[in-house]
């Protein structure tokens, strides 16, 4: 057979992830049982529509399309008037009133802007260390480049920040410390305290090293809190903070790609680090974020969608939850919850789960296993009526 | 001095683009001397709106937003739909009635096709072969991954691809050869007996080989040419053919970085190498394209610009070449000319043509000293009144 893929990718397509499995585990469920009695929570894609001031919005961005390059490339680094509306967002919700436009750069969501970051600064064998379990896509944004992910288990039962555990990590290649809050899959949010005591890490850690490690905050998920829970500020405590976030969950426009990455204003040599960002935008493809995103997420970036539907989710997931007896660190933001899975065996459960017509993704998908997630990004009713089948899981298990 | 940047992204930070570099001077001269004595031919951004069918095609897209998922992410291929038009259309163009869907990948524009196939496919060491002179992006495009881009000059002249020494170059390290027609910065449109000829060597040299080496076409001004000339077909000349398209030039929409990846259909092992292509699309974050672009292109996908408009700006600018005394090879197509410079040091005469206020890019920033691009995606205004500028930069040098 001839080899028509690099040997990296080849044994990448072997582990292709569990997501992917699922994702094709159901579309086989559905066309055998009817998609009626398929009950799916392994999708992170937010199912609402955007805000509904989004439709004017692209339609005064179609009423200008008649203007000379009007659709034509941005800088690199974004089109000047998002930049500078989304510094001055980021300014207050990061408590830098230093922010400005130079700081921030447009990126094809959070995902582009991770790879032109580890890009930019990565040297081969540097290695980035995450609180487990984590996005699992993490270790090949960072693996293009010859960078290595070292996943740090977080605390047990809450999934709190095991910020010893991430000091004695610490070697002469530590590059970066990466963390997502809220979280993508526990729904933990990082406290005020964890933090802050992070942030002082890195910065003591920082003082006369050649190559400072980065602190690197994922966030697209900041919005959506429950309980009057915050997400802590990261900028304003470490210069070496570096802020990616999206508009793919808060504005539901997750297809349009449309992100950035802020740096904290205190950052030394800041300017090369962000011309280092641009650069590798450019380079590696994307050029600019799409223009008709960064354009319509500028015209939309105060509204919101309603966050109240998915606390009702959250609820009535739950007590699906309670019911079926399984235990669970109760989530205090973005839409998913992580339940310990019973037995220990998440792969097993997962399996046996989806005899019952019910899609989840085993923990080890995201370097915990013993869990699984389950996203809660669906129809109150689906929710509702995957009641039955979580507790026959369980009872039959 | 902190070490915020990779050592190989300082290094090309430091050795930054030409037409980079072109950009500063022009911002700087319109500055000092004021806009309207600037003539700046070198950028590459078309400056005509997008086809006036558009603005309908996104009121449409603003219409359907109250669905659920209506910016959600599509398939990390693409939208199905607009994958199905989009190999319709290429079928035709490519002569190869056996394109369907999943033959085509929709790309982050040509260049994030270009990066997503690069990571798919080569190992570290391997090598890409490249008439020059070429788009300078393309070194840094498989240097990511540890590919090296060999430059193989082509014939003088008429900058015709020079097959012998492209034969002479493969080694057993040759992963593929790529070429650009119509050509930027040249203008030049390699003849359908060049193609075929090139297409003929490929198929020889795969013969027995484990490694395939592919052939890549990037063909973003497929759509404009001049004098009756044809873009000759390549997907029907080799099963190792690959075709790397966009949308930016052709409908006026590069800021939303939309473009396409489509392999031949008698591809060996087809169904893996596109598997690790829409692998490497995501893992690169990407993700998907932009899916008001894949939805707009796809209503609009049969529209064109008025290819009139960039017509007469050629014969203006041949005319103040000629009027100049600069030499050339007609350009066949896309808007770039690619003139001697007098006395040999390309470098040193666009200095010398930046007093006057003239903008060009040397050939240098292409692999091919000697020359400079001049871009005529300007208003003939611009062009009709730069005449003055060049007789005298070349009376006077």
């Amino acid at each position: 057979m001839a080899r028509m893929v690099s040997d990296e990718i080849a044994a990448a397509m072997g582990s292709s992830s569990w997501i992917r499995r699922m994702f094709e585990a159901g579309a086989e469920l559905r066309r055998k049982i009817g998609p009626e009695n398929v009950f799916d929570f392994s999708l992170g894609n937010p199912d609402l529509p955007p805000p509904p001031e989004a439709a004017d919005a692209l339609r005064e961005i179609a009423d200008s399309l008649s203007q000379p390059r009007a659709l034509g490339y941005p800088s690199n680094a974004g089109f000047m008037p998002f930049r500078e509306a989304l510094a001055a967002h980021l300014a207050k919700e990061q408590n830098v009133p230093a922010l400005q436009a130079r700081h921030v750069i447009v990126s094809c969501g959070a995902a582009g802007a991770i790879v032109s970051f580890f890009r930019a600064v990565l040297n081969p064998g540097d290695e980035v260390l995450v609180p487990a379990p984590y996005f699992v896509e993490y270790g090949s944004y960072c693996g293009h480049f010859g960078g290595r992910l070292r996943a740090i288990p977080s605390k047990p039962g809450d999934f709190d920040i095991d910020l010893a555990a991430i000091e004695a990590a610490i070697t002469p290649s530590t590059r970066a410390i990466m963390f997502n809050s809220p979280n993508n899959p526990t729904g933990c949010v990082y406290s005020e305290e964890s933090i802050s005591a992070l942030a002082a890490l890195v910065n003591r850690v920082n003082e006369g090293r050649d190559r400072p490690v980065f602190l690197l905050s994922d966030e697209p998920y900041r919005f959506l809190t429950y309980d009057g829970v915050k997400v802590p500020s990261i900028l304003d405590k470490s210069p070496y903070a570096v802020v990616l976030g999206s508009f793919s969950k808060s504005l539901s426009m997750a297809g349009e790609r449309t992100g950035y990455l802020a740096a904290s204003p205190d950052m030394p040599d800041a300017d090369a680090f962000l011309a280092a960002v641009t650069l590798t935008t450019r380079t590696l493809g994307y050029v600019n974020a799409p223009i008709i995103g960064q354009k319509l997420a500028m015209r939309i970036l105060g509204c919101g969608i309603d966050l109240s539907i998915y606390e009702v989710r959250r609820a009535k997931m739950l007590a699906v939850l309670d019911a079926a007896g399984l235990e669970y660190s109760c989530p205090k933001g973005a839409f998913y919850v992580f339940p310990k899975t019973p037995g220990g065996d998440d792969v097993k459960f997962v399996g046996h789960l989806l005899k019952h017509g019910v899609l989840a993704v085993p923990g080890s998908g995201f370097g915990r296993p013993g869990h699984m997630r389950l996203s809660y990004s669906v129809e109150n009713d689906v929710i509702d009526r995957s009641a039955d089948a979580f507790a026959r899981a369980v009872r039959s298990y």
